[in-house]
């Protein structure tokens, strides 16, 4: 609370449920239609202002001891006119990126001549910088998806459908240790020249190849994210082995770029230049990565024109791509942390193009 | 598209993904920080603004047929510019409840002459009275719910925790044809007090009053919610079996007060005048009930101060609840329809306490 009161340097702050409000309080909560918000005052004490019938959800958590007081409301009540006592005659508001607006024109009006703004670049510079026991969680949810990508060949076999394989590898990112699994992508084929392609009814042939990035929470709330591409046994198309070896290339550039000083978007352009160099600029059409943490996208976008400079602790995939339209695709996702002088990462399966 | 147009009566209107927007274009889409919405200008043709990446997610649905163009944006574009061009000098937008403030504010600063309100006014006009398929879809999500229900008995037993059984549970709602398990409240003895709560690593015992209300969306994306209460033989309290008979009363009262004409906060009334009068006016501590379609909380509510008269088509919960602190509580819910000249029941499982 001290650190989000100086960050956030005389703005109100109001945190709505989801991945903002576990990193103050330790759960996520639920975001329904009814107002639950913890609010942060620049002065007094911070509340968490929730519908009687929520309560009890949050009974467990330590608020006492962090400060905060609950404020419950029940129907016919306007919470926002609770919440907007707490937060006094303030000049700035700032809410968390994802309240929904719903919530956001209530306090709007609630609080008219405030000025409303975002508060992810104050919350991020609370979570953009992972602690010890963060990257723990992070090690812990690497180890389990790299479990989940070392027994892909059981699963991927032609005459499959991408649903089937997907089934079973959901199945097995619970059963190697994530709470729940969050996306499964089963790429095959032309289907791989989409990047977030999830999962479809195609058959799996042989010579396929097959983007296959996966991931999800561990008991923390910290999210696991690692694609690896296979091959259903030798690649179909004359160009994968060529273009795979520049993409692994453009990969290991961008992991070996990363440091404290080195700006996000040096990291981008790492793995860019060896794809251009190549001649494949145009078919790398995402940025090189997101940062991860509670949320699996999160603050720091690796991507051109984000002049940031990485700091120890901060997380993010490196996950260069190639496209070819029509025909197959191919990506390396790495999770990376930030270290005294350079990057661990998460996942460490072997980054060769896998044949199964 | 037309209907929205006449709805929005020269607001120009973003709808983000959700059930909003599966409501217009049959796909809900995904939540990212990366903008997608649909933007229907006041004239002129409606957009679907979406990442490239994320575009061959959308190619499947009727996109021409309903006159939606696709502009895709690349990182490093500024979507809500695109957005606004669509618009064009608008003195008013309407987003979509649930859009998240990042993309509220995107808008804002695309659109800085232009008053932000909520879509939700708007929306539900289009949304609240159910068409003959929906209501086939919401009888559908009934009927498998009310067998989950009726197989309650086969796990509710003494000395399994609520979270094993609301395991079974969570198993059957997709086994008797629901895509996904939404939500899953088995709530025994005291815990029964808390109407949110949802599973818990209390062990059942015998004598327990237990409230089970479950629910999911069946393959049309429509959804069932409905809750009986169990006793694990013979009820420990005294007072269960007199408390039981005033509440579903009070729920009888409400069902049959269903009618075209009828305000939704007469419904609210007529099962709360029951429980008031026998003395449990406080332990009845929520509306009575929401409305249900696509999302298993959206208008109209059935709540104090909703002068909303009911029409037919409309489909929404009716839950009244006892809750004795500390001791147990009680729920009964069914899904009603409104008809021409009444209700109809979505749930047909018997009414009464059901010892198991």
């Amino acid at each position: 609370m001290d650190r989000a009161r100086a960050a956030a340097a005389g703005t109100g702050l109001v945190i709505a449920p989801g991945s903002d409000l576990r990193y103050f309080l330790g759960q996520a909560g639920g975001s329904f239609e009814r107002l639950t918000a913890l609010v942060i005052p620049a002065d007094g004490a911070a509340a968490l202002i929730v519908p009687k019938l929520e309560a009890p959800g949050y009974a467990d958590l330590p608020l006492d001891d962090l400060g905060v007081e609950v404020v419950t409301w029940v129907d016919g009540v306007d919470p926002y006119e609770l919440a907007a006592k707490r937060l006094g005659s303030v000049e700035r508001v700032a809410v968390s990126d994802f309240t929904p607006a719903l919530h956001v024109f209530g306090f709007r009006d609630a609080l008219p001549k405030a000025e409303q703004v975002l508060a992810g670049p104050i919350v991020r510079e609370l979570r953009m910088r992972k602690d010890a026991a963060e990257i723990d969680a992070l090690r812990k949810a690497g180890a389990a998806i790299d479990r989940v990508h070392a027994r892909v060949g059981e699963w991927l076999r032609p005459g499959r459908t991408e649903a089937e394989v997907g089934a079973d590898i959901e199945a097995a990112i619970v059963a190697e240790g994530h709470t729940v699994a969050d996306f499964v992508i089963v790429a095959s084929g032309p289907n791989g020249a989409s990047p977030h392609h999830a999962l479809s009814d195609r058959v799996i042939e042989a010579g396929d190849v097959v983007v296959v990035d996966i991931g999800g929470p561990v008991a923390e709330g910290y999210n696991s994210d690692s694609t690896r591409t296979y091959s259903v046994g030798a690649p179909r198309d004359a160009d994968v082995a060529e273009t795979y070896a520049v993409l692994r290339e453009a990969q290991q550039a961008a992991v070996h770029a990363v440091r404290p000083g080195a700006t996000a978007e040096s990291i981008d352009a790492a793995a860019r230049d060896v794809i251009a160099a190549a001649g494949f600029g145009d078919f790398f059409i995402h940025r090189t990565g997101h940062g991860i943490g509670l949320d699996v996208h999160e603050e720091p976008y690796i991507v051109a024109g984000n002049s940031l400079p990485l700091e120890a602790g901060m997380a993010f995939s490196v996950e260069p791509g190639i496209y070819q339209p029509g025909r197959w695709g191919a990506r390396i996702e790495d999770i990376v942390v930030v270290t005294a002088d350079g990057g661990e990462s998460m996942n460490n399966q072997p980054h060769d193009l896998v044949q199964v």
